[in-house]
């Protein structure tokens, strides 16, 4: 296993061990930037020779900065199909980059993996930041922080009418697109999330699963981002998200709140049933395992259930994949012995 | 609360608190013999004061012989609803007697709740004894030798030709059905269970389910018992049942040495969740909790759960009925109240 591999499957993202603003509802705020270096074709029509450019560059503005001393480097052509799909899971690359089937794709990020930056994905960049809760502001510093320094040693492709250069011309201008995951068991439970969703939708924004682009809902999280990246200065696509999370938030709370009056005792039932199977069940899938922590996390937020934090919760809902769990284990596993090793992890960790 | 009914709901019967013969798959062992005194009327007929009458002459043998100090007797006229219902979830008493609407009801029992006698149900006594596991003969040697006590005591509406006299005359004859209550889940789980039954009744059984005739079945609980009983012995009607309820027994024990070898992961799993449910849940129906607790009851049979005693089960089993709830928390309640009750009181228990 590559040594960089092994270490972030032991350690836990900043975004995953604390807490954040409103995390009761919002488990991550996210802000990612596509950013291409000028006079090399983007990575598609890229030779193999390019893309080791690219690479090369960012390796030497790892060497020679200090403000990237904490920073660590995995070039995807070493790593096993489980260790890729495991860095998917870890949210640090997107599926496309897993994919793509040139050399000298890589990621770069720190150790608390706050900051990342995917090598030779559409773009050239694809610089990321995340951190817990809800502080799209407090990101979009980071990311801003990081974005100039690297600015400082190469030639962005940009212009003063189109602004940042992109593979999709969808992210042209900023290249800015932030998310927010949140979770809305509240708004499920209450059947109000259709009506809820469409209202977001008609205001400009996507609305995805956990996984991101084109993967279905699991475990009641919700995944709300910008769409428009050009015509607007990245205060204002962020300010403006955030206006449309707040009206989301308060929904959510308000649903919440009824639910307590209304159905209280069903809600208790529902968690604790869900924390019974959890702890005991001995064949689980990944799918009911979300579905099930999304209830046991639900429990943490009405506080029904006080001695697990989400911390405990966000992490189950990494590990309980695929590829993390034969990481864990060090080995290729079928299906049903996935799913035996996934039941006996989830009660190790909740008892 | 009457001090008798106090006592037995603080109290577990004989059947319920120790392991018998088999009781990985036979829960109980149980012979009625239908009784009545020659002369009086059958209960139906009978006037108040001839019902008396048989009260009366129960309680003399009760003070008069010292084969029935252990004994007591509760009258029904003088019990809530509630008491009455308690007593046939006990399986003391029969629903034809707890909505009989003549008075002088009557229920002699010892405390073990070995051996008890209904009185002026349909037949003016209704005798029973049950022991835990398969051991009819047993069972049958404790009622035979309380029926020959009686029989010293009383004339019994007896003649040659049709044997004892009867209300009903399929009962004539003997008097006698022996019945054992079968914990079939290997059956169930295999789809063989349809087969196994049809077998029996075709056999000249009848099948029931927990709580006797016109119940459905719960829990993977079924009752099986005779129904001829003219024109054979007693060891005769008992010696044919136990070759039959043995082809069953051998069925069940394929069926589960069956799922062991192909679905051992499978049957953990459904008995661990159940487990998981049980103690976890905060609302739980009667019919949910009898099926949870057979899957917890299967796994102790299976070797999965060894903490828990069949004895813990046999009482839960029991004591998650309306009727019991009701009396433990000493309170009429309603069926959302009672399904939260429930819910506790299995957790304290199980935990």
């Amino acid at each position: 296993m590559d040594v960089n591999i092994r270490k972030l499957r032991d350690s836990t993202a900043y975004w995953m061990k604390k807490d954040g603003p409103l995390s009761h509802i919002i488990i991550s705020s996210r802000i990612r930037l596509a950013r291409n270096i000028k006079n090399i074709p983007f990575p598609f029509r890229a030779t193999d020779e390019q893309l080791l450019t690219v690479i090369e560059k960012v390796e030497k503005i790892l060497k020679e900065n200090k403000e990237f001393y904490g920073f660590q480097i995995i070039k995807l052509d070493n790593l096993s199909p489980v260790e890729i799909e495991f860095l998917v899971e870890k949210r640090l690359i997107s599926f496309t980059l897993a994919r793509f089937s040139k050399p000298y794709r890589g990621i770069l990020y720190n150790t608390d993996e706050t900051m990342s930056i995917m090598i030779n994905e559409e773009d050239h960049f694809r610089l990321q930041s995340m951190l817990p809760g809800f502080q799209l502001k407090k990101v979009w510093e980071i990311i801003n922080y990081y974005d100039d320094k690297i600015e400082k040693e190469i030639k962005y492709a940009f212009n003063e009418k189109e602004g940042f250069l992109t593979c999709c011309p969808t992210n042209a201008g900023t290249g800015l697109r932030a998310s927010v995951m949140l979770h809305l068991p509240g708004l499920i439970i209450s059947n109000k999330i259709s009506e809820s969703i469409n209202t977001i939708i008609k205001q400009g924004y996507a609305v995805r699963g956990f996984y991101g682009e084109g993967t279905e809902f699991q475990g009641n999280l919700f995944q709300i981002s910008n769409q428009v990246t050009l015509g607007l200065s990245e205060e204002d696509i962020i300010n403006r998200l955030e206006i449309s999370i707040k009206q989301l938030i308060e929904k959510e709370q308000k649903a919440r709140e009824k639910l307590i009056i209304q159905a209280k005792h069903k809600i208790e039932d529902q968690v604790m049933r869900s924390y019974g199977i959890l702890t005991n069940a001995k064949i689980i899938t990944t799918a009911e395992a979300l579905n099930l922590l999304s209830y046991v996390r639900f429990g943490i937020e009405m506080g029904i259930i006080a001695r697990i934090g989400y911390d405990v919760i966000n992490r189950l809902m990494l590990i309980v994949q695929p590829g993390y769990l034969q990481l864990i284990k060090g080995q290729n596993m079928k299906k049903m012995q996935r799913d035996t090793v996934r039941a006996e992890l989830i009660k190790e960790i909740l008892d």
